[in-house]
């Protein structure tokens, strides 16, 4: 049996988990770095850490063929290079795969978190049965992923499948990326709080209070309301899969793939969005790709950063 | 030198040509074909029509390495068989690579004329440079074509590419496939005589009558007058040339391609549409595939279709 890293490294929080061929997790820790430490430094505790693991997993050193690193921000996976980190400018510029793989001996391999992710669906979880698959992730902000002939698509500069900056209307709400009416302002955290918050506030009767933390109405509270019965969010959960199914027929209709896999915080509200997403998208694509493609919820939940970034290695080395 | 035949299979006429290694037309020849024959007898006649331009030709027959079919309608690219051939119902379920294989004693292989104009584009025309294209055809329907890392990429079940069939809008114009805001509805044929039409009946200052063919406003009447520095023909194109853009921004954020290439006749205006088309990508879709993203007009025109279809036998036999 083989086994691979993988590394969720978020900016100042990491995670380093070794996975089996089948996907299973033998091994998970998480890390804290510091952002202040130099990008050098970073990169070195990343290897101490993965060190570490690697020695509690008690694993044969010589089963463990490579590393894979997910990361948000920009970067250029074919060279391995960090480009932007939001949140740890230090790491700007880092050639993070060249330096891990120097100190642990291993091939090493980045991609952003995203990409991961829909890799990570791809061989462990709901997209195991599929070559063309759109993975998409609802959060507070909208990801996705393309695989397509049973590889990752990464265009000409490694920014594709920016699927919450689809346009669905050219008169629709202004996105800070500079389009108006991109998906991620309906569906993403904002606008489904925003589509919730206007009736509430206007009166429309609602069970919500009970399901607030801290008194913020989040996409989680909205969820567990709708599972309730709440009837305010159920249609707003109902909305935002119409607007997604919307989007998605889009897709479907450029794109012909065997699956749609959603996940994402927010798609843990389930059928509650994924069934009106379903059902638009049938209604609004062509036929023949319609009845070809199956919507699936995502199936690796908390574990696809890690699950996904050690699938990098199965990507590129079996 | 190696050659390939092209056949470019129109419902009733079929045009029949040869290229050599670097896309040039050696000779080309167009038939007319009775739909009210068999199927089995309408392939016959192709073939025999095949047979005609290869003797015609004086190439060396050796050198002659198979040959590609595109054809409009639904059909099956992996086994050859045409589905649903809308003007010859007798052609539904040939299988027409196998029976014209047979009787030339070469490879054949079938594609839709969208995908072989895309590959004849890719090879040959525009796109000769780039890996990862988009090629859309603005006529009286809006197609598509998508190469990706220099392959064609056909989805699951062979139909991606309907582009045409986007939405930009959730209440935009009703589309006959059942969607709303359909970018065919915009910048099709009928979409752009609507935009002229609506002005001009209402009194709007035109030069158009000067350039109408049987007093019929179109696309083509709309260019000539807008070259001419026709005003409402200027203005109606650029706003035809920003909806494009529109999408095209859309397409550019999900896959990220080298190349955008613009063909049929409505592509024809050139800048009056593409520079428009161009600006309005560049300022809504994000700035890194944006920036690395070039826009063109397709190169092959009238011969786009025999290219293409013989650009096949080279996707697939070299």
């Amino acid at each position: 049996m083989n086994y691979y890293v993988g590394i969720d490294f978020g900016g100042t929080g990491i995670k380093v988990g070794i996975i089996n061929e089948d996907g299973e997790i033998q091994i998970k820790d998480s890390f804290v770095t510091d952002p202040q430490k130099s990008g050098e430094e970073i990169v070195k505790y990343i290897a101490e850490c993965t060190q570490k693991v690697i020695k509690d997993s008690k694993l044969p050193e010589a089963n463990i063929l490579g590393v894979g690193i997910g990361s948000p921000g920009l970067l250029n996976p074919e060279t391995g290079q960090l480009k932007v980190v939001v949140n740890v400018p230090n790491m700007n510029g880092i050639y993070i795969t060249k330096q891990l793989s120097e100190i642990l001996g291993k091939p090493a391999f980045l991609d952003n978190d995203v990409n991961t992710m829909s890799l990570g669906e791809f061989y462990y979880g709901a997209g195991k049965a599929y070559q063309h698959i759109i993975a998409m992730t609802l959060g507070t902000g909208v990801g996705g992923g393309i695989i397509l002939n049973g590889e990752l698509y990464r265009g000409a500069s490694f920014t594709a499948g920016e699927l919450g900056h689809m346009s669905i209307s050219r008169d629709g709400k202004y996105c800070p990326c500079g389009n108006y009416g991109c998906l991620e302002r309906y569906v993403g955290r904002d606008g489904i709080v925003e589509r919730f918050m206007n009736p509430k506030n206007k009166g429309f009767e609602t069970s919500i209070d009970k399901y607030l933390e801290d008194g913020e109405v989040t996409p989680k509270a909205i969820s567990l309301a709708a599972a309730d019965g709440d009837k305010l969010s159920i249609q707003v959960l109902r909305e935002t899969g119409e607007i997604l199914g919307f989007a998605l027929a889009t897709l479907v209709n450029a794109l012909n793939p065997e699956a749609i896999i959603i996940g994402g915080g927010i798609s843990n509200a389930g059928d509650l969005i994924l069934g009106p997403a379903s059902e638009t998208m049938h209604r609004f694509a062509y036929a023949i790709p319609a009845k070809d493609v199956e919507i699936h919820k995502a199936e690796l939940g908390n574990d696809a950063g890690l699950v996904g970034a050690a699938s990098l290695v199965v990507a590129n080395l079996t």
